[in-house]
């Protein structure tokens, strides 16, 4: 029988390719989305663009209003300023961008979904390399989910582990890149930046990150930037 | 300085009872309330007049639409049926009022609310006794989801964790009832009935596990019933 897999789908680069693997994998696809008052309503259009590229059952796409009770500069109206950063200090401390909670509810509504339609895993594009600043994107935080998990659910009580699939989380940028590319996803469906214009900025943390892997990757983005740094080469 | 205490608030009588008891320990209180589209609305105006009986900051209610991801015969226009119980067969398996994921989502999200205004506590109603059936109500569960929440947040890197806190987690019916009383809890405000009719209906599992609880605890329940079990004395 072929297993079911939720996967997370943001509209980003990186869960796009965890959700290649996914398919890679040969899993038969359940996309979710989360409208959770992000910054722009872009990578909403992102994601579903980038789900109608999978062979999917269905896509579900949630309404949390994360605005009344969290606070972060990643949420709309926030008073909290977007900082600037250099690509040396992305990562030394936990930036304004750090959503409380997020990957927590995120993945327990997953959990929720894959329960209910007797899923076997949950695709999930953290990475532990380029967002060590997050306390949810460790690997140790992944662990203590998957324990919690299995005593949260039926399937986790049956011996049947619902698995939080993880398979970027120690992958540098490029070899997420490198990845998307041997496995065919549409990277150029892909949207990273912190705004939602018609250019990437090619200024914001994620627009650098991201710049940062096609150039280690020796991939070039297809993506058109407003600005690009001065180290990278187009 | 006061500490602060998310209460998570149902309008049923043990997370009334659960809040009551983090007001008697001198919290500050931010009651929040889940609209996830389960069987009547009733209870939610249950946790609105409860709430209005604590001395609140402030009372956040979330929507979340569980009907787009998960099946539970507690949700509106469930396909499930609610089974008729009796005493004797309430928690021997896990029955189809068992909703997915359901306290790790509102948790997830407690957790969230807790990071964002540095909330020292999560109250929760959680029973171990009556709802041995329910995979996330037992005490493993609550001590992983500790775990993996000291992981996940700001809060809990720091030392400084969020704690889960489940005061009735081991309590009988009859001694909940017992603390709502000596704690002047507003026990005639709270709803346990599964339907939402002006008078509970005194057959549901819900029902029958309430008044049993009055019974034992030599307790007038003071919610009018539309019919009440052979075994309970009035």
């Amino acid at each position: 029988m072929v297993k079911k897999a939720i996967c997370l789908i943001s509209g980003g680069l990186d869960s796009c390719v965890a959700s290649w693997i996914a398919k890679d994998k040969g899993f038969q696809i359940y996309a979710l989305t989360f409208s959770y008052e992000q910054l722009h309503t872009k990578e909403l259009q992102c994601a579903q663009d980038i789900a109608k590229q999978l062979p999917i059952q269905e896509h579900v796409v949630i309404p949390i209003p994360f605005q009344k009770f969290c606070k972060s500069s990643l949420l709309q109206n926030s008073e909290m300023p977007l900082e600037a950063n250099t690509l040396d200090t992305i990562g030394s401390v936990i930036p304004s961008t750090y959503v409380p909670a997020r990957n927590t509810i995120f993945l327990s509504i997953a959990l929720g979904y894959a329960e209910s339609i007797d899923a076997h895993s949950i695709f999930i594009g953290a990475n532990a390399v380029d967002y060590s600043g997050y306390p949810d994107c460790r690997p140790h935080y992944f662990s203590a989910f998957q324990k919690m998990a299995d005593l949260a659910t039926k399937r986790g009580i049956q011996g049947r582990s619902i698995e939080i699939e993880t398979p970027l989380l120690h992958m540098s940028k490029a070899m997420i890149i490198q990845t998307g590319v041997k496995l065919q996803a549409p990277l150029a469906k892909t949207w990273s930046c912190y705004q939602g214009n018609t250019y990437a900025c090619g200024r914001c943390d994620s627009c650098l990150l991201r710049l940062k892997g096609f150039q280690d990757a020796g991939v070039h983005d297809p993506l058109t930037y407003q600005e690009y740094p001065v180290w990278y080469t187009q």
